[in-house]
């Protein structure tokens, strides 16, 4: 049998091995109804068992109030990109995005495309999107405010959010929700492509506040509007069933093994530290993300020469450490840490940097 | 451990033995890359591999020349309800439908509430939809016709499709592609739900005939275009990998284990053949759809009085038959032969009917 490998992907990222072990265990045979959960109907008690003690979970973790509604929609973040605007642009004002690479660009790309007027309040586009702008703009008169928390191509992450005061943040968090505490209550909506800190890919989730539910308009096609996925459980039609479910498994980790979002964090938070630490006491490496606002999900770093990179990579795999290679956008190197990702990973990577270091630095 | 029962489900439906024992047995390591196949990149050789070899095996079996793409979408066959009118509709010119039942309604209304100009050109509403109609006009001037080739909930199914000549046909296959051979040419349009006959819920296989593509209008979302499929190998975002990797199982299942859509129909025919047979050779059970119009896939079915549904469900489930519940909308009976239920569980079936007939008969 092979040996697992220590897994630093970008999404589909790594996931706990004692999910993994849980959905190999009851493949065959889901909570003894003698069929898999890939065979169960989505109405049945089971499935519905599963779907509401994830969003259950969710609330919990997450501290969302009974104003919430938390959905699993298909499509990934990039069909949020254009439901978010279809949903809840409102006539006659402006819709507010903060453009902090990749993902945000193209949140704004389907925003403009649709028609909205989009202003793009800040933006770090003119330093290659190297850090988090600060003192952003907030317009009382916006529909809404859009944030990409973590942004994992360039390694860059919100510490803090703006203070928006009545205008709702709606937020991408797919790659950091799950990952650390915060504060709700300012968001609009919030989504998350599950194949980061959540689950496998093929199911979104979205987390939406009632008030912006009367935003949504009647004639939006049926599989598009919001309220179709609030009004019935997520259950209008067929859910992606399995995604779901491995979900649950891993908020049920979260919460029950890991022991909840503060000890989650703290262990993200150490995570990060080890990595982070060691590059700023080297020469060799040279992080690209500005202090102040380097992401705990995803760390992006340079070898002195692009052309080690291959070297280092292959090394790497040897080590069996994967998924280290830089966006193809970008380039470079970069460690994804997401939830999943363990301590003793991380430390398998620093050990392997010193090495690399110590034969080619 | 339990014993696996004769899953009769309408959709998540069951699935090859063989292929839930490899899902399970690989789980933890995906072709000794020492992460799982939810843990793996979309753009990784091996994920490229999975899903070029669904396309393929597709190809293969249902005869498609060089002139169509095989793309995997997320949002289930009720998303394509309305991505079919948004990007195949033509200016100044109607689409013609035909409305078989529930899901054939549901794609006129979101075609409708899209403000295409939609005839509806023949339906069997007024007698339940217990028949497909016959002598289907064909009006040359549609932008395209669109049939539901298999109705799950009516118990009824195309057996030959209308002669459309240029007019390209447009076809919601979901519960039974792959269950039988057809011509694929008259398609502009295939587009199946995977939950019944390809894998489970989570991901929608449409089969494009490259004319159909230029239709596409470029102001579309990104994510609602066909073309954004067509052009990325269904790879511009994270698609529902473990989906379409259970979808490549179950099809090399076809091509490979079953020997191909010949044997698969053969098969199908036959386990349809033994429950109409006995439906016909008795007068406590009836059959609900016309004879000339009765569906392989489904077949739907009468107790003398509705009373007894009850007990001939909690004894079909105590012999370990399960999923036999008619739909919430017509109520009934209803016994789903998609392709991985086996002739065996359809002669338990029918063992147990007789029983229950020699009880309550």
């Amino acid at each position: 049998m092979t040996q697992r490998v220590f897994n630093f992907n970008p999404g589909p990222a790594a996931l706990p091995l004692a999910v993994l072990e849980q959905v190999k265990m009851e493949m065959l045979d889901f909570h003894g109804s003698g069929m898999s959960v890939l065979e169960i109907s989505h109405r049945s008690k089971d499935f519905e068992a599963v779907i509401d003690s994830a969003v259950q979970r969710t609330g919990r973790l997450l501290g969302l109030d009974d104003g919430y509604h938390v959905l699993f929609i298909q499509g990934g973040a990039s069909l949020q990109f254009a439901m978010v605007p279809m949903n809840l642009a409102l006539a006659g004002r402006a819709v507010d995005y903060v453009n902090t690479g990749y993902w945000a660009a193209r949140a704004i790309k389907e925003a403009r495309a649709l028609g909205k007027g989009v202003r793009v309040v800040a933006t770090s586009e003119d330093a290659e999107f190297t850090f988090i702008p600060e003192n952003v703009p907030v317009n009382a008169d916006a529909a809404y405010l859009h944030l990409t928390s973590n942004n994992t191509i360039r390694g860059t992450q919100w510490k803090d959010f703006p203070d928006s005061k009545s205008v709702p943040l709606i937020c991408d968090m797919s790659s950091d929700i799950f990952s650390r505490r915060f504060d709700p209550r300012p968001f609009g909506l919030i989504y998350a492509g599950a194949q980061k800190n959540i689950g496998p890919a093929g199911v979104t989730m979205v987390i939406v506040r009632n008030d912006m539910l009367e935003r949504v308009p009647k004639d939006l096609p049926t599989m598009l509007k919001y309220t179709t996925y609030s009004e019935n459980k997520s259950l209008h039609n067929t859910p992606p069933c399995f995604a779901i479910y491995v979900c649950e498994l891993v908020l049920q980790w979260i919460e029950e093994t890991v022991g909840g979002l503060e000890s989650m964090e703290r262990i993200n938070d150490e995570k990060a530290r080890i990595l982070y630490d060691y590059i700023d006491s080297q020469q060799f490496y040279r992080g690209t993300a500005r202090p102040g606002s380097r992401s705990r999900m995803n760390v992006t770093f340079l070898l002195p020469e692009a052309g080690l990179e291959k070297e280092f990579l292959d090394g790497a795999a040897q080590a069996g450490l994967v998924g280290l290679k830089g966006h193809r956008s970008v380039g470079g190197l970069r460690a994804s840490l997401y939830n999943a990702t363990t301590v003793e990973a991380v430390k398998a990577l620093v050990d392997y940097m010193r090495h690399f270091v110590a034969k080619r630095g």
